[in-house]
């Protein structure tokens, strides 16, 4: 509904003058500045921006704006990462998935009503179970069956890391995917590979953690939408949110209430992700949502 | 996952003694009783509750566990409302859709799921647009064009109902049906009509209610479901909830944000009346959820 | 503003026609109920249940209704456990303090407004600090100076547990108090010390909860009432909630953030504790709010 | 904690390069941003910013900076309005009381910890039951009767003008004060006097909100804090929140329920307030929160 849009993000150690620098820059270009945020950390000496400008304001060419921003960029320290994004260029997505469909009709339901701002290249399944849903919406399904001895499990992951990166995909969601990705699977997908995990972290991290909420007796339950990184359940954090429960909540009861917010945290991570409002410094993430 | 069961629901004056009789003809009937809920009104002076037994702990069959039941019911008075539910019983519902698809895309995949209790047995949209949504779901998708003019538009309700009445439904659900219902529909669908407004009632009735809320400023916006009635969004309220917002956030931000809240209350209140959860008084509703 | 009123609580094997036996007892003794409430638990097998009565509608005085209650409970096992409260009858309530004041003030300002159903008979502090926000209420303030040598600790805790069991309190509440009791305490005031941890639990356990989340990066801090027990922080919940942060709160955002969720967390637990709502069976409670 | 700190705030007609000439400025002083938000209102044209900078980091007095800083707002328009805070100054604020005490107590213990950045010079009550709270916490309590005739209400209303008055205060608090404050009042404390409703406005206008949402049959309930304007409870919405309720709750319970939302919204409304953190345009507030 709006225009073409280019969207800057900048992270890179706070010193004086940065916002001037830039938005002088910015003002000098004719940019239209639509939203801006700003965050300098304390602790960490971090400056973080985004700001999203209209593209018909521009007085050059995307190629050449984004020269003259590396330059700026360049002037922040050698530590400083940024990135520009155009509105008009689509973004691609590949989903992994297992059994449990609710995050994979939530997805394919916000991609088709056009609220996810991505295209789903392709659903990766271990199991075959959710190839209907997928071919439903128009979606290649790509079945890749993961043995359970560790050599097999091993080559499993190497036929699914070519899938994915033959889309060259801007994420590579965990849609309730049930398997531990390998320590170089993370690397090789950091930060583009999202999670969602069924508790509120760092509460009942792993296995089945509906059934330790369900054991210690707690009278809210979450989920977590995270990073993927090679200590489990332990990557960034993008988004979490929660569930009253009470004593009367059987385990499949919390199951139930808790795909609710497991559709919700991911759909809201994942389109944080895509739209470049996410910025990760260590293990902690600044949302500019 | 658990075995047949039959619920029981009552709703009659308060006296003293009912709760005894009840459970003294459950105990009789050697019914073991896996919920209870009981819920006294104290300035209506009406009495309410829902209990479900197994049925393999009744030593009668279903037919004169019923008939036994409706002769202690009628000792609660002649204005005593009861039902008994089979939980083998397959409930049936019709879904009413306009355009906007994101409640028909969240309760099929609920339905397919099985999360949602219910077989859905048409979806009638007054537009084609979401025709191949119910499709790839395999459920039929019928049209029913509402032209602007009174008599048409009367013609067109007639047609509707035949349609929706063909199927018996335990539930008409106007999921985003953009049309209001004549008062003749409302009372001949009385207690199954379903819908889902998307603001927190009473705030905001009527048409456009985000344009509403945003023009008021609130910094919280919601979604309200409840049962039709002739008075327009005045109708028993089934269920309510919320979501933050704040001044960045634009009309379609708004609209975007409240798809979530309207899902989900739309589906939570569904299921609740599917489940016998929800006993209508006057203008409120008691819910044993 | 309501009158006098008897409140039933029993846990005990769940079993046929328990239901029926207490209600007949109360439909037999006239009892007029105003709130009821059961949970059978599949797990345990345990059944729990609350009943309020009008004292006006019974045909017999307390002792005699205690009297026959007691045999009603005695058929249900050895096991069964059961209470009957008188609401004429004030409850009282001791509260241990540190340096922190927030729940104190809000405790106080509750009492004051005779919102919380019970008589501060004191305030202890292990610092002089909050001495005169207690005089200003005209509760007695009682200072026990907490040496860190652990024999002159294990005499401050005898004195302190003389000063509070002087009192006979119905609750113990530790309101930021930051001295771990010792087993022996926890065990002598069992399911009577309430204490509120500033955090999710089972998240961020011990101390400094508010540095280990935001060490975490988590984007939602929580706090949790719960009956203290020798194992640290992992008593049964009686209640928690959240509030929602974000990148930009810094510790002491998310302590005053946090203050606000303990104050609520801690009184509507307490309430729930005074008004017998809550029933302990093994490491988890059952509330009938 | 934090040293001493300036707070710029802006708002103007949205243009190209503000952000660089106020950014430009801010460089030019030496001035180290430790906090910085901006929003662009399309639908308004109007822009806002809010920026926080150490005292310590710049190179001139406050008059001079305050001088600079207006000849730059000057070029943003006549319409611009902007202020300049320093952390050293304290706020003065008076509450307006009636009988209920919740939020008197709330606010005073709040203020009393450090937490409200604020004195609190006087509470004003047209009752005197009040008047001990107030002691209690060394504030003066000052009562103006409220006859029920009009002449004696404008009377008591300009007693207690002059009264609030005196104080020079930058919030007059109706802390749950039951009058209406005339016409003349509101605009003469325009954008000062800050009222807390107890309802999800605009459900629920006017008097005894919470009887006509138990009426209602809402699911929700919510506090409003707003600044009051001439049309009763349409003022400007500074913060909302709500609690969830059921088909249980009695009047009596709302109100109870009510309360905790009530006190939270006030305080977080008004300390934003204090820090300079509203900016009302229109009908509508924009909170840098």
């Amino acid at each position: 509904m709006a225009g073409r849009r280019f969207t800057l993000s900048l992270g890179c150690p706070d010193a004086l003058g940065i916002v001037a620098r830039l938005s002088g820059f910015l003002a000098g270009a004719g940019a239209w500045i639509v939203e801006a945020a700003y965050h300098a950390d304390p602790d960490t000496g971090w400056f973080f921006t985004r700001q999203t400008v209209t593209a018909e304001s521009i007085r050059m060419d995307l190629d050449e704006f984004r020269a003259r921003f590396a330059e700026i960029a360049a002037t922040f320290g050698t530590e400083a990462e940024w990135s520009l994004h155009d509105s008009t260029e689509r973004k691609r997505i590949v989903l992994l998935v297992s059994k449990e469909g609710h995050c994979l009709h939530d997805l394919l339901g916000r991609a088709a009503t056009g609220e996810l701002p991505a295209e789903v290249c392709a659903v990766i399944g271990n199991h075959r179970d959710l190839d209907p849903v997928a071919r439903a919406h128009g979606v290649p399904f790509q079945h890749v069956p993961f043995p359970s001895d560790p050599a097999g499990k091993a080559e499993a992951f190497e036929a699914m890391r070519e899938l994915v990166d033959a889309h060259s995909p801007d994420a590579v969601v965990l849609a309730r995917f049930m398997q531990v990705l390998p320590p170089e699977l993370c690397e090789h997908w950091k930060h583009r590979a999202i999670n969602i995990h069924h508790s509120f972290l760092p509460s009942f991290v792993g296995a089945r953690p509906y059934h330790q909420a369900h054991e210690r007796g707690v009278k809210i339950i979450g989920a977590t939408c995270h990073y993927v990184t090679a200590e489990l359940d332990a990557g960034p954090i993008i988004e979490q949110d929660v569930v009253r429960i009470d004593h009367s909540y059987t385990i499949a009861d919390m199951v139930r209430q808790g795909r609710d917010i497991e559709k919700i945290v991911l759909s809201r991570g994942l389109r944080w992700h895509l739209e470049g409002r996410v910025q990760v410094h260590g293990r902690k993430t600044v949302i500019f949502s």
